[in-house]
């Protein structure tokens, strides 16, 4: 199975399922970890990405496209496009549409069209942490159990040393931590990570079809 | 794979997702369908039960449930709880919580009440044709292939016989293979059905957890 | 009566529309239909869209705005005000405001915006088709008949001969007709399309009143 | 046309659209009002009922259910069925499904049931005046304008002296035509109602279809 | 200021929001916890009731309602319209409306159906631990520092002794305390609890108006 | 307490919550009204921001944001977090999120991106009058009772004078009072004004916790 997620920073997709990289590539699936934007500073940041998605075990893309051009415009989505189409992903996931910050969100928006021709499922993220409360609320659907993974997980997000101290320290961790225990009690597990669909492909039935055309 | 699909009526549950039943018997797993009430004519009704599972090669229970007595009560979620106890199911699919119809809300309502412990995925099956306009909107979110069991999923709609008349004859089959064309289109195969998700555990690690109590 | 209907790309309101525009044709009435970008192959794309215009009866304004310019910006909307304007029209068709695609979401926003003064009715036509899946969900509210139109619609979308191939020729067609069938069967009578409601204006009494100004 | 208007109680349908009966009247439309249950003291209600519909120049129809029986049952749908199916309206109003009374609420989801076939439109009147805060937010889609009607629509509302002393009297007098100011004020004229839709059947097309069977 | 607290059974609210409860007897206000239903076995859940609202300060009453006749149904309603009555509270919380135990729900409808004179603020508390997954999302909106109480609510909870064995035990506690972290991180605390609001009452203003009637 | 007030449009925070802004002066609370745009023709704007900010007694501060410029972008967010870093408000007030006016729109989501520290109480504004209808509804959760400051906040908007006329003169400010009319019975009092909730941090303990800082 390969597997294609997308972030709009260093960080996100730790933050937001850490764990559930870590099981897909324990279950052997190819998992490409996507960074949209590189902020400041670029190369502290871009050598923290890369530590993230190491000790994940996924490959790591850094599209570093400009913050400023970022938006759910013509040219994310053609990036995008370009590649949905060279991975030929079975599964994506994004940030969470709703998602406070607005590269998070253009990010989901412009994912959310380059998919358009609904290969594959695409599930979002809950939304990251720290993250503003907006008006819509999470519809978490889609549980997966990260037990064995939680300390992986949190690794993985202490990496990214210059936002560390920024987000709280330990105090950040134990937020992630925090909300891991509660999505796990959900689903009756120690700790679980938790998302919103938006389209699963027979999923019941070993994912997306044989014959992809008709 | 245990599958518990729950309908108001006989004929609900092949019109909804005829074709999906066919493919969970087709991969090999163990479907029943739960007919929770009996409207009149009772026996033609009750023999045309039998024949729409029989066709699609599910198991099936009537629980003939008294019409009058239906409800999102504590006697209907009872009675839900000691079948999902019993049957111990990886995946149940029900109505949609906002079809038009009472006892197909109804009945919506006491399973998703019953599968509070969210032991397994659940998932709701697009509004029954004939059906009523109502106020809000199905989320079609997760797609199943049925181009190889649309023909099934008509005869075992055509067995119903007392409601073919009723519902127009040829017209209604149509209406029902028109939003499998529909749906079809979607997700780049001949014919399918859409499901909105309540939850999914661990649908892309192989289901349910192997450890079920953290 | 004076209908507008918007459109991001030729051939979107054939698809999503193309029948009710022969209704209103039909009825007597003026029907404007605006294609507000022109993609590559332009020259190509202009006559398919003067192709579907003429097949369905209705005029055609083609603005031809930058792609890259799109968007719910003040540029488009004092464009579309302007065209608002001139036309004075009774009902007003748009996009649906969540449809996948970003430019289809942009002119259906920035329609939004330019008719806040309710001066006329506004409906928001079906999602285009193909068309990806996306978190809501389409409210269908208001329907209309176009067994009459089925085949004219059919027509009028063939010739698109550039978007023909690209979306599975026939099998695109029956995904289109699949919808009508379902949409038609809804509403008692063979084909139909469905749309949402922005805002009805004095509907049931012959439409937009005498006294416009207070 | 035929126009079917259900109200819970007494002085419901005034509050909510008396104007909009009004327009109908005087438009020539046969319109029937139906109230569901008569509270206490009952003799005076069902005056101030008839007096109600008088004013407004409507039929009037006391169902005069048991309160205590109320809800989205077989019963009362059964009964609405039969109204529906003797009266064939073409166009139905009701209580907007999510007003905070639980008889409201209960009147909506049964009409919504009872009218599944879609045979005619369907549209809810604003929230009941007074009434609770609730969770959801009305959409104000369908606007009729009542600046010709609002003293008749007053007058109706005053007969029902039951109500007046405990509602705050002239004061909620003001409130109900306050309302009516600012929805008068978005659609352009003086006074006016706001309806949300569950649906139009060929609104724009001088309503259902002729041939209603395929 | 007078704070009444609906919970269907004992142990609800205490999982709820029993940080709150306790912030608010600190800060001198008259808490009243209100349970309306008695489960099996009786005499065991009454007296942790009691102990429940012994630990955090609140006074409690135990309606003792027979849990069959428990719904959105008029003596319900009546039985809390007394309550809001004698009380006359600033404020109430009750249980979300959409969580996924029928017996939550109606309690959470009655109360807004009883509070429909909107005199005073009602909020309602995040879903119950354990709970069901709905198809609903929670939307967070309203959010109180509990970190000076967790060890407190932790005891409110632990002495419902009938329910700690068949909740997981110490994992439940975990599972509630990793919800309180997680809100209390997104609002710059140790430990919160957050609820979905329904109506505020001249909140940033000292509370409820000293004029009540115009 | 301090209070932080953004408005796209000189005029459009005293439509839409200068009574509000003159009970929170009235309180002695510190209230900056923030203009973020200057439309033509620019001096007369200017001077009629600052006529309605002196008579509803609050600060004023016009951030003259080019109009082109205008939207979600990190431009936008940048401004307005070094405003609330500067002001470091226990209060804020924005547009609707999902107003149709693109620029009431975009301040609205670059308010709600730029609070996303979750440091202090959030709220928006019901919709600006005039305005155009949109696909969702207000959900009105808080009240502020304006009965004492209705003819402040008429005063403020007719020095407007630009607009006035524009709007529809005396009936355009009939439609502001006849919607403050609604929400003053709703909650009891002669006049209000109502807002969704985005957030609200301690709200019924005094405000914003002490520590801010875990």
């Amino acid at each position: 199975m390969r597997v294609l997620v997308f972030g709009a920073h260093p960080d996100d997709i730790e933050i937001g399922m850490g764990g559930t990289i870590a099981r897909h590539v324990d279950a052997g699936h190819d998992v490409l970890m996507v960074v949209v934007t590189l902020p400041q500073p670029r190369e502290e940041r871009r050598r923290e990405a890369a530590d993230g998605a190491r000790i994940l075990g996924a490959r790591l893309e850094m599209l570093d496209l400009p913050l400023e051009s970022l938006g759910q415009n013509r040219e994310t989505i053609r990036i995008f496009d370009k590649l949905l189409t060279t991975i030929d992903p079975h599964l994506i996931y994004t940030h969470w549409d709703q998602d406070s910050h607005q590269d998070h969100n253009f990010v989901s928006r412009a994912v959310i069209t380059a998919s358009r021709r609904n290969r594959c499922s695409l599930l979002m993220y809950e939304q990251t942490i720290p993250g503003g409360v907006v008006p819509g609320g999470f519809r978490a659907q889609s549980f997966v159990d990260i037990s064995d993974f939680m300390e992986r997980k949190r690794e993985s997000i202490l990496v990214h040393q210059t936002q560390v101290e920024l987000n709280g320290g330990d105090w950040w961790l134990e937020g992630v931590r925090g909300r891991a225990m509660y999505r796990g009690y959900q689903m009756n597990v120690r700790y679980a990570e938790a998302f919103e669909v938006v389209k699963e492909i027979e999923t019941h039935f070993g994912g997306r079809p044989a014959r992809p055309e008709r």
